[in-house]
């Protein structure tokens, strides 16, 4: 069952992330206080769908780290402008509640398990790690 | 007032997200079906502390689109790894219901507006859009 009814939704959402992120009273959907992790994946063999499927097998299996609050996993959209990066495979969005769990996460012994077993796959990863600023 | 309850932060997640977006039943921080828009900027002067308060003064007037269905604004985080992008000054993550809406947003006055007003300040930006791919 792929699509959840609002309530459900709603449930789902406050398990995944209501720990401890906060927002913003003047403007709901503006989110602070959390980690952002985003690693984009550019695979050896660009043109296997074997080797992305199995790198996305990994990164279901990664998505279990209990310090992640939320995660999206992707491709490039079609979207195709001269400022939009389209040549990795697989991107990974994680949000952390702050720094410390994000170290959690690098030390789990799911995270080493995931590098051991899919890095074979990538040949270059980049890391865009970003927490609010103070304003 | 910063910190919300409970029972707020769910009511704002709510507001801010419940939509169209959907999770999986068997992870439920695991969302698919989202479009995932990531924007790094470079300052033309990166050191200046007041062209970066002026590009994140932009950015919270950029977050009125009412396509964008949840915004984090941040800047690098403290961690540095060989892989880890720490050069650029802000990043600004948006995530739309749709390509449809995406493209609504890119079209919006109130985005040509903040083009407008402040691409001055920069001297790159680097987008990636990613949705979930089909598994």
């Amino acid at each position: 069952m792929k699509n959840l009814s609002r309530r459900n939704f709603v449930k789902n959402v406050s398990l995944a992330t209501a720990a401890t992120a906060t927002f913003s009273t003047a403007d709901a959907k503006n989110i602070k206080d959390i980690f952002v992790h985003h690693v984009y994946f550019w695979l050896k063999n660009p043109n296997s769908e074997a080797d992305k499927s199995k790198l996305l097998e990994g990164l279901e299996k990664l998505s279990k780290v209990p310090t992640i609050r939320m995660v999206h996993i992707g491709s490039p959209a079609s979207t195709n402008r001269s400022v939009i990066e389209r040549g990795y495979a697989v991107s990974w969005l994680c949000f952390f509640d702050n720094l410390e769990e994000e170290e959690i996460y690098q030390k789990h012994p799911i995270h080493l398990k995931f590098v051991e077993d899919y890095s074979y796959l990538w040949e270059k990863v980049i890391v865009y790690d970003a927490i609010g600023p103070k304003r």
